[in-house]
């Protein structure tokens, strides 16, 4: 490349860098909210919050982001694919950006903080028509910047695009169809026909026992201690960088495997975030790629790898060490309990590993029909309760435990989706891990050897960071595109067998 | 104030609370990495930090911020006393700092970075020479840059002015010789003269014991947990503002006093952040005076309270609780436990309430001579050496335990005597609100009642915030100019009686 382009693209780099590092800090500032701060620290830390915010704008937006990115497109043939990758990404965050103003930016994050408190209050009341209105503003205010972002597409499309940029929305609403068609009729077979499963913890486990096994599962599946740590918070979440990626959980006495899965799930994350390479830090090379992906890493570990016999047949006897009341329970009645499906929850946060999608499924119909203007915001309760009986069979008795139980979107819409594929990337990602390997998967975490799953995963996912768009990534790790027929052939077989159909 | 004047100073004001929240930002980065970062995240930690410092110098030197104080400056009789303090403070820094070359604060932030491992190796290996070059550098750089601050300056004047713009040096330097005169000679009496005190406690002290006792000393003195907590650190700090102030402390097994004290002593440094005005967060006015001030505040808790007999009359009783093997130890033996004079020791951090002024005396002397280049980097050692014998009668066998030992010329110089400042206002307010409160203080630390000491504090200490100059503040709250007669008095008085001198 020509010593031009050359120091053109690392006065690009340094500028990003500087951008990078406002994140990590609101990272920080974040982590240090929900994990540590005292809750009299709200006022300062929202305008600290505020203000890194805005500075991170106005370095995204200057105009001399502007002017290299153009000097750039000139010297477009000098360019190394990597340096492609870094450029093609920072472009596309910088247009996305552009043209919004400012004051709409503060505007929509003011509106975010107050209507958390509104929902809150609509949540705890059961008022849906206390939140309503918000929900009308919100709407409102991410139209008109989806207009200054792509004023060719819909304002839903445009926030689909905030997470999931290199993913067509047809694409995934057509394997959203695909799930819709085959696990609707599945619960509904596990419901009627299924056996019954057993349930072998009864009783209280102490939270700080399970604290204390929350630790040792994360020692056991290969947690970096020098570049992590554990910590208990309201939500379950992880935090970091390729330096630093920590972990969250929460325990519930009743339910010793709830938090330790969670804890898993969260691992996963983590994972992603320390296998991203560290000399790209601060790049869009050492970035991950998107949510979908980030949830690919925390379902595979929290399900292909926490929820199968073979995880248990190791890990069992650890299990038992901090609750002795678990001896004499079989592998076969954990890997029960942990599987089972339950069809009249009506929370998206409890749901099993199959009615989850649907919850999912549910809230990208109603989002998106919503901001479309398709449907008012006086028809969402009965959208959502309809919606509810016709995909699980059970219909919510008020909002709290309906359209209004969700923190989503009292902040933003079209957010739902990466959960779910999430799960279909992570079984993709799994058979295609399995196909590579040539060794025997199970053994392997049955014997408690994770380390070829972390380097196949780390090799195939994590180093790349944003080097490819999404669909190229997921097929260069698979061989196709994303696609639902390895979740679908994995969720059939799991659970026929589980509940004998 | 004209529509005019009042639109640019709260422009000026806006700017400057950016600026604030971009330092408020660091101080969490900051407190996160002391006590909760893992370990592998300092490089990342690293660059946040200094991307957001950098970020913080151009806010501050910005034309904008130029351009508002010039107008302002046109303005001068349109404002408010207090606006008028609040432009004065943001134009000293903005002048302190608006001709100084970024370059220049980025190479002096690299070198100080690079110095704290230089020195860590240096004094782990008892060698000086390693650390020699370090100090030259850092010298010529801090010159360099005193040149671009104030030219009529010495260099070492102005980094004093960076921790104390409103103490005159030559004040300072005539307090700390009336120290070094009348505290010589006192410790040499009590070294010669002066009874043995026992030592009440031997054997080992449970560190999550020890925890527990300095929560409770801490709900004892009224910390606000709703806006603090309390950790562990290698090396006790306070961090925070008025919404949110955390202290920490360290554990010694065999020394329960040792936490205790320090825990009290940043419950002071926390007192003064609790007390700034919460509607003035991010402005001048609502942050703290000087390094100095906000030493009085953590000496004052520590000593005036923390180390007298009326304090362990109502407290001992808690302590013990903890500490079961404490019972039977009277006050006295506690308090004279407690306020051990020990001159034999090298240390400045595990120094007694006199000897410690003489450590920090003798780090000015050798800090100034050395930086206005009375004295070569060679000569370090054995001048710290000769005045250790002169003032304490004692001589370091290493320079690990002499000019090695701290680790502040690491990173720069002039930045001891605040701590000694501290003392000696410390004693001059405890006076003070004596004399105003009209109550017997010591009754009301006997019964654990500190409201209305808190309350004397913040009317006359911390609300001012920057309101006025520190010598404005101490004869506002004190009726005189800082003065080292209280403490004299204070440490003569208690410290015969203790000795029997």
């Amino acid at each position: 490349m020509s010593a031009d382009a050359s120091d053109t693209y690392e006065a690009l780099l340094d500028r990003y860098r500087r951008l990078s590092n406002v994140d990590e800090a609101m990272g920080v500032l974040n982590w240090d909210q929900q994990v540590t701060m005292p809750e009299g620290g709200t006022p300062a830390r929202s305008k600290q919050l505020s203000t890194l915010s805005s500075i991170r704008h106005e370095l995204l937006v200057a105009d001399e982001t502007g002017e290299l990115l153009a000097d750039l497109d000139a010297a477009e043939d000098d360019l190394e694919d990597e340096q492609s990758a870094v450029v093609r990404e920072i472009r596309d965050e910088y247009e996305r950006a552009v043209d919004v103003p400012g004051d709409l930016i503060e505007e929509l994050s003011a509106l975010q903080s107050e209507n958390h408190e509104t929902w809150q209050h609509a949540k705890a009341e059961d008022d849906f028509d206390h939140f309503a209105p918000a929900l009308e503003r919100l709407r409102d205010l991410h139209a008109e910047r989806a207009e200054y972002v792509d004023p060719e597409k819909s304002p839903y499309e445009v926030l689909f695009d905030d997470s999931e940029r290199y993913l067509s929305i047809d694409r995934v609403e057509e394997i959203f169809d695909r799930l819709r068609e085959e696990l609707v009729p599945l619960i509904e077979e596990i419901r009627t026909e299924g056996r019954d499963l057993p349930t072998p913890f009864e009783g209280t486990f102490d939270v700080d026992e399970q604290m204390a096994l929350s630790r040792d599962v994360l020692d056991y599946l290969g947690y970096d201690w020098d570049r992590g740590r554990l910590d208990t918070s309201a939500h379950p979440f992880t935090f970091g960088n390729q330096f630093d990626s920590r972990v969250t959980t929460r325990f519930d006495p009743a339910d010793p495997l709830g938090a330790l899965l969670s804890t898993v799930h969260e691992f996963g994350h983590a994972t992603y975030n320390l296998g991203l390479r560290q000399d790209a830090y601060g790049t869009p090379l050492g970035q991950p790629r998107s949510s979908g992906v980030h949830e690919s890493q925390s379902r595979f570990w929290e399900n292909h790898v926490g929820r199968t016999r073979a995880f248990w047949e190791g890990f069992l006897p650890t299990f038992e060490e901090h609750f002795p009341q678990a001896e004499g329970v079989s592998v076969d009645e954990v890997y029960a309990a942990i599987n089972r499906i339950y069809p009249n929850n009506l929370i998206r946060v409890e749901a099993d590993e199959l009615t989850y999608h649907l919850h999912i499924i549910l809230r990208t119909e109603v989002g998106r029909a919503f901001v479309e203007g398709d449907l008012g915001v006086e028809e969402i309760p009965t959208a959502w309760n309809d919606r509810m009986e016709a995909y699980l069979g059970v219909r919510p008795k008020t909002d709290t435990e309906g359209c209004l139980q969700d923190i989503h979107w009292s902040y933003r819409f079209a957010n739902f989706h990466s959960y779910t594929i999430g799960s279909v990337l992570a079984a993709q990602l799994d058979a295609a891990m399995r196909e590579d390997l040539d060794r025997d998967v199970d053994a392997l975490v049955r014997r408690g050897e994770f380390e070829p799953l972390h380097e196949w995963m780390t090799e195939n996912v994590h180093a790349h960071g944003q080097r490819y768009a999404t669909d190229e990534l997921v097929e260069r790790a698979t061989g196709e595109p994303l696609t639902a027929d390895y979740f679908l052939d994995y969720v059939d077989e799991k659970f026929r067998t589980l509940y004998d159909l």
